[in-house]
């Protein structure tokens, strides 16, 4: 395991994302209608899956990430703004396919949109929303940025695959995971917030900072929500808890469960997650174990170490609110599983 | 109707791309090999998913448009291959969804890629190929490239959905259809031939020409597709005949049968197409109802049209054996169903 690198103590009110909040709210409010434009077709039923979607309150982290980073190295131009409504639409798209692959029925505590319209309409309408990212970053015209997002692209959905063949397989360990999450989640917050020091012609030191800044915020990020899966309550997180032991996917909490656990607590894993019979009590059961093999807390243990690598990145960023913002959003992410 | 616009007769052969395929054979080489290289990844599913598509030999016209349209404006350079490259990736990326959204079975004479390794896999590794579509785009550095690309994107994932809603509505008609094929097929031909001219430099009306060639081929090639389904044998077709009746697709072939049938007719289109209640025997009486009202001929002379459009596109290109061979495709793709 990670050493505990503790956060930065900064501030002694709850972490929060407010200020984040406030400093983008101008350039989100941009980004906003354009994502609305851009979910229109004449084709009724793209912007009515798109819109349950997008207005199903996530908390649009991505885009505001693109548009603080554009903002603390100077940016100026209006680029931004498509270039975090194209992120908003990867990530959008990312949601739909994932809940066909995954068979959930819940997304941000609403039906999830394969449940109201089809999978077949949330696979294709998640093929319009990334062609529709495509031309926006086109229209912005920074082949550099185009780069840097469509390799996310790709990472992303080889993220996913991987991800499908690690399930159900117990022999999955650490390293494989972390592969896992780096690619499906942490390359769109990577490249999120480094597109913004592009757009701003920005290159070298800063250009990477904003990169790491992400990479370890993204990972700090999945590791909670692992987490969470197996801790927080389903109106907290807006899904079901217990997600991941139903779809027999391999977290970080059920890998350091195995290997620290009883030989006995084997069948019991294998039943869950190799077999997918999972019955009343397993997740009672489940949390047992992890707490037993103190599984959940080392998972938050790594998400704080990657948390301090992001503090760390903002270090060789321009000083000011917004990077004393970004500071704070890395508290949030990880706060919402203390 | 149309009116019937007889093709060209320039040559008493058989129809052939033979010519096409001859004179992009160099570039084809390199367009395989690039195909080869990027469908690549550490990610085992991906490159197995991704080469029994690849390998299960499609005839490649789309990558063969834009190499021989780029030569064909002058072009001298390389782009074209990881244009032509990007083309052949997003089809496939296409078509690994679509049997997904359309629960096929068979794909080019083969098992199709979901009944191999699930939809899951076949939904992730498709959006792993559109990823890598628009790196290999971006490495060719032509926004305007891009630009047609990314639209032709977004439109044929609009083409599906499109296809989608009218899906078991027998109240479809002949311009709903004309817009679904347009999107979902032709759009990938015209930008397939458009970025000929594109990468080579040439705007106005050689970059209109080879748009409008594309365009009408591939209307020309999907109303031949759609009269095969009714026509062809299996084995022909590399995929089932009768899929679309099964499926509840609303083609022309069926349009034209319903408005043109007997009243009485009118159950059974219902019960097929809307109630998805197909029996044996079915795709015969279907087959004889398209028969008595000219349906399944009446589809062929308007991809004969649509074939006497590209031709006509032709006029406006550079005179030569390349252009002749793109003639020859125009008949080529007809003559399947004669």
């Amino acid at each position: 395991m990670g050493v505990v690198v503790p956060l930065r103590e900064t501030r002694t009110e709850p972490a929060s994302i407010q200020n984040l909040v406030e400093l983008t709210a101008e350039g989100m409010q941009a980004v906003n209608q354009v994502i609305l434009d851009k979910a229109g077709s004449n084709v009724d039923l793209i912007p009515e899956i798109a819109n349950h979607l997008i207005s199903s309150g996530g908390k649009r982290l991505r885009p505001m990430l693109t548009l603080a980073m554009a903002d603390l190295f100077g940016y100026r131009g209006t680029g931004h703004v498509g270039l975090a409504a194209s992120v908003e639409f990867m990530h959008t798209a990312t949601l739909l396919h994932d809940d066909v692959v995954d068979e959930s029925d819940m997304r941000r505590g609403k039906l999830a949109a394969r449940k109201l319209w089809g999978n077949q309409a949330s696979v294709l309408v998640g093929d319009y929303l990334l062609g529709q990212a495509f031309k926006m970053m086109v229209d912005v015209g920074s082949l550099e940025a185009l780069n840097i997002l469509s390799s996310a692209s790709a990472v992303i959905a080889e993220g996913e695959v991987m991800q499908l063949g690690a399930a159900q397989n117990l022999a999955t360990d650490e390293s494989r995971y972390m592969q896992v999450i780096e690619a499906k989640t942490a390359a769109l917050f990577a490249a999120a917030a480094e597109v913004g020091p592009v757009v701003a012609d920005v290159e070298g030191a800063g250009r990477k900072a904003a990169r790491d800044y992400g990479m370890a915020l993204g990972l700090a990020f999945q590791l909670v929500d692992d987490a969470l899966d197996y801790g927080g309550s389903a109106a907290d997180l807006g899904k079901d808890t217990g997600d991941d032991l139903r779809e027999g996917k391999i977290t970080l909490p059920v890998i350091l469960a195995i290997k620290r656990g009883k030989p006995e607590d084997r069948a019991f894993w294998t039943r869950c997650l190799e077999e997918r019979d999972v019955r009343d009590g397993d997740l009672a059961t489940a949390i047992r174990i992890m707490d037993e093999t103190d599984a959940l807390a080392d998972t938050v243990t790594r998400a704080r170490d990657f948390g301090a690598q992001a503090l760390q990145a903002l270090d060789a960023c321009p000083e000011g609110p917004l990077r004393d913002a970004l500071g704070e959003a890395v508290e949030f992410c990880i706060a919402r599983v203390s």
